[in-house]
């Protein structure tokens, strides 16, 4: 293990910044339960872990996979000055961004095989998470993001996806192009005034399309649905939450 | 019309903190969208309306309902200065607390032919305004929020709830009085290794028990429970974010 430098703690406020993570492709994972799960399923990405000495004596087992170097030892004030988080945690660590061709080699024929979702503008970082949360418990084929939603590696998102985000290929890409090249995988997508959700034949392999919060789906957009669905409201609400729709939309397509 | 005076600053800067609300049994509710439906749909609510003369002017439609001495011209730094939002909105209003029983005067009789929600210790106000929309969207009967629930008055749930908040009866009380004044009601939650909760038999009427976001629901609420679900995973996420569960499980009742 090495000492922290100030070379790290420059290279983790930075990071901090869109255009660093994009420059460095790294990003900031912070806290005990997010970091530790990522020690376990996804080691190699760690480019380097910052922590108490406390915490590395405790877990052991966690720095395993982990080369002597690659673990850096920190004071609490160190990570109070470095946290993104309200109370400091004991741990955080820099990380190679995923690749969701990477991460899942067999990308394609999940696709063709499984539903994936395709986001169009999804812009609030802690709905991003969520949806990338319930993806992964919904086991979806893959995620595609417009270049236009919010950046994966936000802090925002990745403390909320709780390690969705390495478990779940997500890949960046305009949704046009993504239903160009799967041209067998039916495009569905949530919309007012569209098939009942409740007793529509669900296709399989199938792209759900998710918009943005407050605009829902773009026309060019609208006009490329196969199959258009609506969740039936009985209430008044005029809306649902784009992550509780995305939920509810998937648990329909399992059960 | 009537001018924005201090002690109409002092007030709206007050109920910011719970106490406040408590005391003078008001709240506040900003933004355009918002304070227009208010208008329109509950107008007898409004204690205060503070908004530009531009706004009003522009909607006069919207104030009809309210007398003259219930609308105060501020200015655009007025506004700034009192709202919590962080682009300052035209206009504002301070409102007096709903109370479910009040709001749904069949109170009973909607609980007990219907579904009713149960939050046991929910405590993100964001996630207290998603299922309070959910609850909207789906029509229950009314939603139960014990004491430590964040508080439905908090500005952040306000917004969240985009007017669902004076649709849907709410009441604050804790589960196990609920249930009590209720025998004939079945009591239904969420756990791990429950029923399949797309083959299961969901009863009505019904109480549907949400728990806190990192704990779930306490053993005391389990053991209450006469019908436990488990939404089926798939893929390897710990869990749901309690809002997005709760559109699920409802979805599934009324689907």
């Amino acid at each position: 293990m090495i000492d922290l430098t100030n070379a790290h703690k420059k290279r983790v406020t930075q990071l901090r910044l869109p255009k660093f993570r994009q420059k460095y492709d790294l990003f900031v994972v912070e806290g005990i339960k997010i970091v530790t799960e990522l020690c376990q399923e996804m080691p190699q990405a760690i480019e380097q872990l910052i922590a108490t000495p406390e915490w590395c004596a405790n877990n052991a087992a966690a720095l395993r996979h982990l080369s002597p170097q690659s673990v850096a030892m920190a004071t609490e004030a160190d990570l109070q000055a470095l946290t993104t988080l309200t109370t400091a945690p004991p741990v955080l660590a820099v990380v190679r961004r995923f690749n969701g061709a990477q991460t899942a080699p067999d990308l394609a024929a999940r696709v063709q095989r499984g539903v994936s979702l395709v986001l169009a503008t999804v812009q609030d970082p802690g709905n991003m998470g969520t949806i990338l949360r319930v993806a992964d418990w919904f086991g979806v084929a893959a995620v595609f993001c417009s270049p236009d939603c919010a950046d994966i590696y936000n802090p925002k998102v990745v403390q909320a996806t709780m390690g969705s985000l390495w478990r779940v290929p997500i890949i960046v890409a305009e949704p046009t192009a993504v239903f160009a090249a799967y041209p067998t995988v039916a495009v569905c997508g949530a919309v007012l005034g569209g098939d009942n959700l409740y007793t529509a034949t669900l296709p399989t392999p199938a792209f759900l399309v998710m918009g943005n919060e407050s605009k829902g789906l773009p026309p060019e957009l609208q006009q490329l649905l196969q199959q258009k669905l609506t969740i039936p409201r009985i209430g008044a609400a005029e809306s649902l939450n784009v992550g509780v729709a995305t939920g509810i939309l998937l648990s329909h397509w399992r059960g």
